[in-house]
């Protein structure tokens, strides 16, 4: 079983991640955490895109659960040396990992490595794919908040043409009951999503989700001047007081403070639940890992 | 409790640390090392300038007291993306380590951090602020030699002005007993210290500590030609010969030899304790972080 | 004791060494390994030159052995500061390794590197000099699949000249009873072996070995065209049908793909051996580092 798009998943696997996922959120918070359930296991991390939060997100994960992990750089990697990524993934399946994640810049390339691997493969974000861990992060940072998905009016707002964070999400909180707006300048949305304006999306939201502005994924230059972003597209604390009353604000991070969100949202003390999504996000990778181990464990 | 200064520790703390640090240097020399006292905590290495020697050194001690270690680099960090320092600070805070060991090239980081995390954190150098371990990691292996550091002249020579070693030394030795010298080129001392030339501040001294020329930390060029430097500042067997008879040098390393000390007298069998120090170093590190994370454990 | 060289092995250890890399290619493929015999044991991987297999298959065999691994990367070393590389031997020493691997650019380095070490040094790759666990693994892989080296036919093709893993096999092979056969480029051949055209090496071979093109470790320029280096000197399909019928294709990897080796053979289900060679590669290292570190302990 790979983990490669939120459609891998059964709803029965998606419940048992965000149970599970909230169970390791309490158990991250006790002073000392002796469970060493995958000990014995190799879980490689083959980043070929920098990353700092989802990385050590997943490394400290790996650790927590007892796994041995060792991480492949793509700064060290063959690839400079022209090694196709098929022969990368041969090798690094002949070194018998039990599980590996994987980034890569270009869409579908872990259902590529996935193919040939014997072990699971975890999505960690590919191109403008899918980024399924950073979708159930967020789920179940929102039915921790809220005590439930189903029926919650969420916006999604931002470059939904780019964003694999999107495109996982709409699917898992859709698949969850949520009832999606998607907002976003109108050269970065995709044809297929009903978007409207920011305004519109956030009118009685329960959750505004704002995306990063990708700019290294963007083709055409938005010509914007400073500020001129939040003030069009972002979310300002003038534009969040249409929403519900006890709105909250996600971001997957990093931030970018006065672009697509105004500073003192993302740090407001009941609004944000920022912080939560990345403490959350430690505790559903290892939900993850424990998962597609276990199963494989199983099999064996 | 952190570590971001000596002026951090009580005098009990610091002597509790050199004798801890005494204790890890004879235990790192067994065959075998099976204390695990931090099994099932995480800390985490956040580097955002490079190093070898302390990086390395943090690192090992850390798996040497049975912690699951992360090192995040900053050449892969969300920095680039123009993430603030809060918000990094913020986003390892919600990955719930039990302990972060910080360097960081601009003075006063690793308390910008601190005042964010729920964790112990340990400056490991902030630009020419403070290096808090290399000091102790100093006075333990002076102490470790002559079996005290009370009532020794202590020579510290070379870039004063941009060396957070000395800075940190200078305290911390002080606090101890240590009669102290500064010496150094001219335009590079700080102008509240009593500096003297070298060949009056070496004279009759029991410990010679010579610092790393910063070049890059230097705003002015000494302009000085090779060889000019260890002629006119450098560390010379010739000028060794006026400190006391049984006289030691020392380097927080790396050396350049033939800049700031001569190599003979670096690689000397009795005079030289720079490799004593690198070792004290890693058994320093263990005492620092089982005195923070223990304190950690109490208090939960 | 180092194994800088094959020429370091008696001829019982290297009987243990390809013994045990069976038994740990084996015990690999269980779903989970719970031996920890290197638990309390520090390995330190100083990697001065950039690799992703020989890397990776180093840090999971230390792991797998339960040891503590560190490792260190050029690029953020004090190598850059102008430390020697004695003075970081020293450094790496003093932090008390229990086994040091290293990888160099400058031939004779490691060498250099154990004359300084208290602990055993593995030569991970030197310049153009040797590679001694690349040869065992290829040893370990000829004698699985074939059941015995001695009396077979072993063709190593391509830069001779540069190989380091063609210098290290020669011995190996050659000591344990193969019958080797040397073809390359004429510019890629040192005068010292009867070196011949790469036909007639292949002739009733058991065994061909393919050498990367080492291009950056060339000093001339073979000024070939697409598709003339395989045409002339690489390995087809046709050109391995004057073979023995169950002959076997080797490649220490990365492969160039039409350059060295035609992409089809390197997929062979039955003729090609290049994933075997990564898979018994971690087994093999276990095997020499659980050997070192053995002996060590049998010292202490």
């Amino acid at each position: 079983m790979h983990l490669l798009s939120i459609d891998d998943l059964s709803d029965g696997q998606i419940a048992a991640i965000l149970d599970e996922g909230e169970r390791w959120f309490a158990y991250n918070r006790q002073p000392r955490r002796n469970d060493h359930r995958l000990d014995g296991l190799t879980i490689v991390n083959a980043f070929f895109e920098n990353s700092t939060r989802t990385l050590l997100s997943f490394e400290i994960a790996a650790n927590r659960l007892g796994a041995q992990v060792v991480t492949m750089q793509v700064e060290h990697s063959s690839i400079k040396k022209g090694e196709t990524l098929d022969d990368t993934a041969r090798t690094l399946n002949a070194m018998r990992p039990d599980a590996l994640v994987i980034r890569h810049g270009t869409r579908g390339a872990p259902a590529d490595v996935a193919a040939i691997m014997d072990c699971p493969v975890i999505n960690a974000g590919d191109g403008i794919g899918e980024h399924p861990t950073q979708a159930l992060l967020d789920a179940a940072t929102i039915r921790q908040h809220f005590g439930r998905v189903e029926g919650l009016k969420i916006a999604i707002c931002g470059d939904l043409k780019h964003s694999r964070v999107a495109r996982s999400n709409a699917k898992l909180l859709e698949r969850l009951g949520a009832k999606l707006r998607f907002a976003g300048p109108p050269s970065l949305l995709p044809d297929h999503l009903g978007a409207t304006g920011i305004d519109e999306a956030v009118d009685g939201a329960d959750v505004v989700m704002m995306l990063r502005v990708q700019r290294e994924r963007m083709e055409e230059d938005l010509g914007d001047g400073p500020g001129e972003f939040l003030t069009r597209y972002g979310l300002t604390e003038g534009r969040l007081a249409a929403a519900a009353p006890d709105a909250v604000v996600m971001h997957p991070g990093p931030i970018n403070r006065g672009v697509e969100i105004e500073g003192s949202l993302a740090d407001h003390p009941t609004r944000s639940l920022i912080v939560r999504q990345v403490e959350m996000g430690v505790a559903v990778r290892m939900a993850c890992l424990d998962l597609l181990a276990a199963e494989r464990l199983r099999q064996a």
